[in-house]
């Protein structure tokens, strides 16, 4: 195929997209197909989100005048085509660029992209803002949101959808429905799709209708000299319109059209002929998995849910299957997650939701209200939390101070399996508090004891290692970094300092602080997420009427975008080098 | 009508509801009414909603088997009938226990309420968690949720539903339909509420139907025989159903009928003859409007936002009918509202989005991606921020670790009329910072000076009585408190303190904390909200590694439930005294 990649050499804005034939543009499909797959298969990424967009993002530069049109991703991870025609398709076929360009839209790279967005469901209520800012200026330009692949069932789709639908001007909803979510779909709006998608959009019963909008179907959304007429036939409407057009998530990989879920994103080399998947030991998702299903069969009425991440927490095929009415997966509805969990929790099931750190914070009004309010003892798995080196739109440094913050909440830091299983095991049987856990990433490492502790006595932190002059509080993953410390001030300083593991991030042990003004002069704290509003300033609070010196370490209040974790750690200040050197300043 | 209350003595439970006849039942719903009127004249309260529930509480409750068959009411701000049946008639009935159960559903009152509840659009997932509980353990008991009353249009109701229609197993969702949120009702689900109720639910295209529900109708839904047919059809199917039930707000009242809106909630006393509205002298949200007004009819492209609370910030239906396109009311949808805001930001408009604290909490997730993310400057008033003595349910103490948390965020604390216009404009004409200003409360009080600070440089704090010794940092609507704080330590210990207003919540000046090192022993921190994730911590933590005492002032984090403003402010050591024993335990 190599040597016959001359369509896209021709193309590098939408300006040459509108010049080719209709078989050119075929023929640009295959090849920028043929990237994103050799680009990913080496970078690792979203590949069947971008595969079914192919044909549609052609379509719609060609009918479409980008960037006075302004066409506006949801998610983003189906951006990557659309990243090919404005410009930047060089991040695709030059091995040497493909770290350039974020795996997002992205305004900074591009007057093609309108917002930086990662999270879900949220292009409507984007692209209403775009066009309602254009209304009252007088301008005439297109507006266009494309949304799907899941999103739909989130209720931001649906406030959006529900007001682009009155808008009274042009505005431009196009559903990109490829009966998927990151895993299969889930709700009584997929049986509407599917309906529609049979009767070939005729069906009177009609979500998108119900609504308000002036409906186009779709059916062959790879067929561009179709999606060309239907978006010529939409455009310059002086009023709001939705075209639902069916794709295939992972189109033109045999592999990724039959195994939608997994292919969704890919590892680097998933699709070398000869790829074996690591073989992965004992990880905090398998601790977790394994827990559910022996208390299932143990007969406990536990529930396993997942906001359609299921990938984040080891909710695998098989673990649903062996689960069976142990395991609701509730689509991209991160809200209705939360809600359901306290009322089962409140009918005496339960309930185990698991989620990421960076979409836990779609909910904070129903942990508040739903959940904390009530003090249902619903247990909540946050998965990945902590300081990365991730993309600006899924970082996970912010968990602390949303949740630790809400009245009534149990945030809990395990720094190792044992803790984390017997964390997890008092939540589920404990009928008071609604618990999170910070669940550490990655492989399940032992620290050697059993853990006994009764985590009904809230708020007790555990000295680790007595000392004095220094004590070091090491919240969760940062545990072995306060190990680190404690050698290095041993080593480098002669101090014995205390070492402690604090286990609860939502209080302090004011007992225990107090018992540490004896022999200490300092206090620090260790803590993998953003400082402001997080644990270590509650420490600082506490001895702020007092001699002893406070230094919390973590990270600055910033968005972050894909810069590597070890360049953070210096920034932050999160070695046991320059730790000790700030030690030592305030001696 | 006092004399012949004959049948209310004798409904104490649900139990007896079941033994009245139906002639009976009206004469109930007739005495329910008129004792919620006089309550509510008398305490103030949510009136139309109450009213439109009357007769469909009666007949849920002659129905089902409360509390074994569960009932989840929406809001709750429409569960007074419930509280008359379920044995608290007392409170509406007795002027001396008026005060004894709060506006909202609380399961410490009754085994009959499920839920604290007072946002809204939650009803359908608490309850599918319910439903879903009971499957687990085997169950046969209906559970119900009632929604409505414009909470149909937020995102975590849609999300409910999508899943609700798949449970697969029990769960009767009453829509309670009365054409109305607080205000109108917005978004394209209302026309098709209308079409449904026109065609008495036979059109096809049928938004409940789309989502997959069986969908049942009632055209009148104060007809307590029809009520009670329909409920009796829907009861224990083992299928979740979806009963459409058209009411009136307001039922039984004519003002309250013909003024939906007015009557939604009302201040003691407005039902008299002779009731006139206290004429309120300059407000917040007046000096809003009028700037807004201004701004419009200049040619700016502003255009204030509300998600259906137009009341919190002054947009009155005459406000409304001046703005014109430069007023939109989104409908109970916060989310939305935020991702617009933002997106019109982008495009050149100028959008003022006001919302109340207690429901900013419903779009973290916005704030923080869609916004704060892309740095997009849009404009966020959040009115009634501060402790307060409200429900539980409808706290205002969250807002500044909610909001302040967030990266690119700048939240501004005016402490005075000059300052409030002053950031409000320098927010709207600026283009490179989201920002939210914590509008005070009440009467917009002078202080006598113009304030033409740039507030681009940000996180300059002022200072506003140069002292030593102590520095008082006081924070927004707290700022005279500072005031007398600082009187205080002048006459009674002598000292001349520093009065610092910081303005900015949103960072720390930390040139000017460290000029306070100089001649100052103790910094204080007063803030009109919950300290955990706060303003003050902030500060502790700045000066933790320094010599410099820190006391933080401001609210426990708890939920408290209509605790009187000045207990509060003794239990937190919000006055002078308290602050001034603090301030010498310290020194």
């Amino acid at each position: 195929m190599e040597q016959t990649l001359n369509v896209l050499d021709k193309v590098n804005s939408p300006e040459d997209v509108k010049k080719l034939s209709i078989s050119e543009m075929n023929k640009l499909a295959d090849e920028i197909r043929h990237y994103i797959m050799k680009k990913v298969n080496t970078t690792g990424g979203h590949l069947g989100p971008n595969l079914g967009m192919v044909e549609a993002t052609i379509a719609l530069h060609y009918v479409f005048n980008s960037p006075v049109d302004k066409i506006v991703f949801d998610v983003s991870h189906q951006c990557y085509p659309h990243k090919f025609l404005t410009g930047r398709k060089e991040g695709f076929t030059d091995p040497e660029k493909y770290q350039t360009y974020t795996g997002y839209t992205a305004p900074e790279e591009s007057a093609h992209d309108w917002f930086k967005v990662g999270h879900t469901a949220t292009s409507v209520s984007l692209a209403c803002g775009l066009a309602k800012a254009r209304d009252l200026n007088g301008g005439k330009e297109n507006v266009v949101a494309i949304i799907g692949d899941g999103s739909l069932s989130g209720g931001e789709a649906y406030e959006g959808l529900n007001n682009a639908a009155v808008l009274g001007s042009n505005i431009i909803i196009i559903v990109n429905d490829n009966d998927m979510s990151i895993a299969e779909n889930h709700g009584g709006l997929y049986q509407n799709l599917k309906l529609l998608r049979d009767t070939k959009g005729q069906t009177e019963c009609n979500f998108f209708k119900s609504l308000g909008f002036d409906y186009y179907y779709i059916d062959e959304g790879h067929d561009i000299e179709k999606l060309i007429s239907v978006f010529n036939e939409v455009k310059d409407l002086n009023r709001p319109v939705l075209v639902h057009m069916h794709t295939i998530k992972g189109k033109g990989l045999d592999a990724a059209e039959h195994n939608k879920e997994h292919y969704h994103w890919i590892l680097p080399g998933e699709l070398n002929p000869d790829y074996t998947p690591a073989k992965g030991g004992e990880d905090y998702a398998s601790l977790t998995t394994s827990y559910i299903l022996k208390k299932a069969e143990q007969g406990s009425p536990i529930i396993a849910i997942s906001p359609a991440t299921p990938g984040v927490s080891g909710f695998t095929p098989e673990f649903r299957q062996k689960a069976g009415i142990h395991y609701t997966d509730v689509g991209i509805a991160e809200e209705h997650a939360v809600a359901f969990a306290s009322g089962i929790a409140k009918n005496g099931g339960k309930p185990v939701l698991a989620m990421m750190s960076s979409f836990v914070q779609r909910t904070y009004d129903q942990l508040s209200q739903d959940l904390a309010l009530n003090s249902n003892p619903a247990t909540l798995l946050i998965f990945w939390g902590g300081i990365s080196g991730a993309d600006a739109t899924h970082l996970t440094s912010f968990d602390i101070p949303l949740i630790s913050n809400i009245p009534n909440m149990v945030y809990l830091a395990p720094t190792c399996r044992e803790e984390y299983l017997r964390m997890l095991d008092w939540s589920v049987e404990q009928d008071k508090y609604p618990v999170a856990i910070r669940v550490p990433f990655g492989e399940a490492k032992s620290r050697g004891e059993e853990d006994n502790t009764d985590y009904s006595m809230l708020n007790k932190y555990k000295i680790e290692e007595a000392g004095s002059k220094v004590a070091i509080i090491a919240l969760g993953t940062f545990f072995g970094l306060g190990e680190l410390v404690k050698t290095a001030l041993k080593e480098k300083m002669g101090i014995d300092a205390t070492l402690i593991n604090p286990r609860f991030i939502t209080g302090v042990d004011e007992e225990m602080l107090e018992s540490l003004k004896g022999n200490h002069d300092i206090v620090i704290t260790l803590e993998d997420g953003v400082l402001d509003g997080g644990f270590g300033e509650k420490i600082s609070r506490y001895y702020g009427s007092s001699d002893m010196k406070v230094l919390n370490f973590g990270a600055k209040k910033e968005f972050t975008d894909r810069i590597p974790l070890e360049t953070l750690y210096q920034k932050y200040h999160l070695t046991p080098d320059l730790i000790l050197e700030d030690i030592k300043a305030c001696l």
